[in-house]
């Protein structure tokens, strides 16, 4: 069972800041900036680009959660940045798909 | 009016990968990876922070846009990014919601 759905059922620890019925949200281990959130769908989807017109609403899903906590977190006048690593060239680390919210800090834009 | 407009309206001309009913998409002007695509609705929202429960399927629709320009452009196997920058922090320029698709390259990971 991959590290995020061990968090979903509980068996792994992580820093939550939200939760509801299909989506979580925890503190990322190994921040990238002084605001570094994983948004997550409960559901095991491995890639964005299993993302298609049947699923897609997990996106949106996304997008709002990273809002609220956003303004939760204090960042959402500041500014902020959500991001989606797909595939080796991203970097992405974990196989199930997952949100990067980042703020807290004047932000650079490389890749 | 605001340069995203002027290009959904053809006052600016852009180097357009994908069109729809809804959505545009095109190269950036100032590309920080090999493929840099940004891809808009027509309709002009300003900020992420403005998408909530009666619009988060324009989220939604443009991730599922950018798998498929990330298969058209021969980057679906090698990896992508998307993502959206929100507000002063996150080095947001224009202020009509855009999701940036990179690739083409080993991308860090830094902020």
């Amino acid at each position: 069972m991959c590290v995020f759905c061990k968090i979903v059922n509980g068996e792994l620890l992580a820093d939550k800041v939200y939760e509801d019925e299909n989506y979580l949200a925890f503190k990322d281990i190994n921040p990238k900036a002084p605001v570094h959130v994983l948004i997550i769908p409960k559901q095991h989807i491995e890639y964005l680009s299993d993302i298609d017109e049947t699923n897609k609403h997990i996106i949106g899903d996304m997008a709002v959660i990273a809002n609220k906590i956003a303004k939760e977190l204090g960042i959402d006048k500041s500014g902020y940045r959500i991001l989606i690593n797909n595939g080796p060239d991203s970097g992405q680390e974990v196989f199930h798909i997952h949100l990067h919210l980042l703020g807290g800090k004047k932000m650079a834009f490389t890749v």
